[in-house]
């Protein structure tokens, strides 16, 4: 297959080293010669910085960034003569200092709490009259990351599992999404590898600073894969469970990965050799299947309130938004059976696809 | 092992694509709103862009980059109000570029023709007074890079091989080089995958552009790995074989490499499986010498000039340079052991180091 692709790495500077926010934060501060500092945090997040001298503690951190919220605080920036802002925080909080960034153009230390992976792309989102815009912008990209494990211990198991296997989902689909090139297959391998590690270890004892060590470090990657690549089979599928039938954002995707990776991974070999490395599994879905299982991650729609009523609405939604590049084709049969089997939790394999497809 | 490192990823824009090299540079220069290019490359390289619109162009390229061409190629530059540079060629063209860029800050446009990687690191060298010094600069980076393997089809087979294994070292040794971190190790094995799967295409066929494109993905990943994590201890045996007793470049690198690899994976079970994996194969060192006895590639430090009387001050001068950081304790006697082995092509097996070693 030739080997034709844009790709865009984004510049930035990366600091891992669990405990070590505080010094590395102020060595950034250093390095980037700011005199005046804004911390963003939602609460007493920006105790994880120690003393460091701060010009403006910002604390109104609001989910999907509200303009109101934003126009605040870019006010506060620029009457307070800001010249560096530190977000210590999830996606909201990351999210506020891109606001401010967009319009004032102050860089961003990012210190990020969650799996979320804001901090390591160029994309902001902005709510206005209750309609959230997404756009990309050169200029909110953090110019640091700064990450710290210690920062995500408090992060429940439960949560921490449901937010790395959405994760896996965004490396997995970044695979084979529309501006998926060897780069971004590279990073989601590696992202892959890095959280399915992590969740294990986090799943057996919630204290554990390497596989939180190593969660945040695949949940970087995850983010870099896939803002990268884009929206693909699986994420669409997802926006739709999500959108018209309100099933819960991580359920959705732990739930419908492994049929959207069964349905694929015959007409992918490229992907289905990585995703089985990454896992160290005889096979993508050997590999997927067993981490689900281990980490007691959800199994059926069903539990999350979708219906066998539901399933030939959500295929016709889905279908139209299934990417033309994707190397499966799709037909609308193919999404019934496989939102059926999601909806009951019927063993994800590739065999559930063979009797109407090509394999 | 706690995970603890800083990484700097270079922002750059990538175009890939076989016999695009003219539209895609014709289409950047139209994205940054060039006025003035100036095209950089030895002979007729340019040729490759076509019909650009140049409004300098400029063929005195020298090896090493030496000041005086680079004086007179700066003065050019600002003389003809140059905005863009778009550079034609293996390292010394991308080099003179870099140079003109560092004290003139005009932005470069890189089309490489080898496998030198430097269109990919923030890396320049001068040369003044016989001396060649290299330093790291931001500004001396290509905004873009446009690989065409059309423009590598000439590159003959044996040089197409012996710099795809310099950079298949390149990609191992960056793995426990002093500043080894997960995301150059990510970049690196796909580097081997692309190099090991790109060499052997071109050994079978010297026309393969499907060979010659991964070989040319693998250079790059090769040279981004490698400029983030330093020199590893291949590196600093292969600069005294090479500084000392003058070896040839590439064929030192092809005939240390499985040796410094037998050495070091033992201790180094994460390297081990990335090279593994990466090759295709059960182990690190079956993967590498299979591909190197496919490609023929060198075996005896002796046949180029190393001789056994050599051996212990060549390990002499080595030793102080191995980074402190290598996984495995080193001392003169292990690279005795390593030098003699090597010097005669004994096949390259970890339990050439196990009667001295804590294996």
């Amino acid at each position: 297959m030739p080997l034709v692709f844009a790709h865009d790495t984004l510049g930035q500077r990366m600091l891992f080293g669990t405990g070590l926010a505080a010094q590395n934060v102020a060595a950034e501060i250093e390095r980037l010669g700011a005199k005046r500092v804004m911390t963003i945090s939602s609460s007493s997040g920006s105790a994880a910085l120690g003393d460091l001298p701060v010009a403006l503690a910002w604390h109104d951190v609001v989910q999907h960034v509200p303009i109101e919220t934003a126009k605040a605080a870019r006010a506060a920036a620029t009457d307070g003569g800001i010249d560096l802002m530190v977000s210590v925080g999830g996606g909201s909080t990351t999210g506020l200092a891109k606001a401010i960034a967009l319009t004032t153009g102050i860089p961003i230390i990012a210190v990020p709490t969650t799996y979320s992976g804001s901090e390591a792309t160029n994309v902001w989102g902005l709510t206005e009259n209750a309609r959230k815009s997404t756009r990309v912008d050169a200029r909110v990209l953090p110019v640091t990351v700064v990450y710290d494990a210690a920062l995500t211990l408090s992060l429940p198991v439960a949560l921490s599992v449901a937010s790395g296997l959405n994760g896996i989902a965004h490396c997995i689909d970044s695979l084979w999404a529309p501006r998926a090139d060897p780069m971004n297959a590279a990073l989601a391998t590696e992202g892959i590898r890095a959280l399915a590690g992590g969740l294990r270890l986090i799943h057996a004892d919630a204290a554990d600073v390497e596989g939180r060590e190593r969660a945040l470090y695949g949940a970087y990657l995850a983010a870099v894969a896939f803002a990268s690549a884009g929206s693909g089979m699986h994420h669409k599928i997802c926006h739709v469970l999500g959108g018209t039938y309100t099933l819960p954002h991580a359920e959705t995707h732990a739930t419908v990965l492994p049929y959207v990776t069964a349905f694929t991974v015959p007409f992918a070999p490229d992907a289905e050799r990585r995703i089985a490395q990454a896992f160290d599994s005889p096979s993508a879905l050997e590999g997927l299947n067993s981490l689900r299982f281990e980490l007691g991650a959800p199994t059926a729609l069903r539990d999350y309130g979708f219906a066998a009523a539901d399933v030939a609405e959500a295929a016709s939604l889905a279908l139209p938004a299934i990417p033309a590049s994707h190397p499966r084709p799709v037909s609308q049969a193919d999404l019934e059976r496989l939102l059926s089997a999601a909806l009951d939790g019927v063993t994800p394999t590739s065999e559930l696809f063979t009797t109407g497809g090509a394999v």
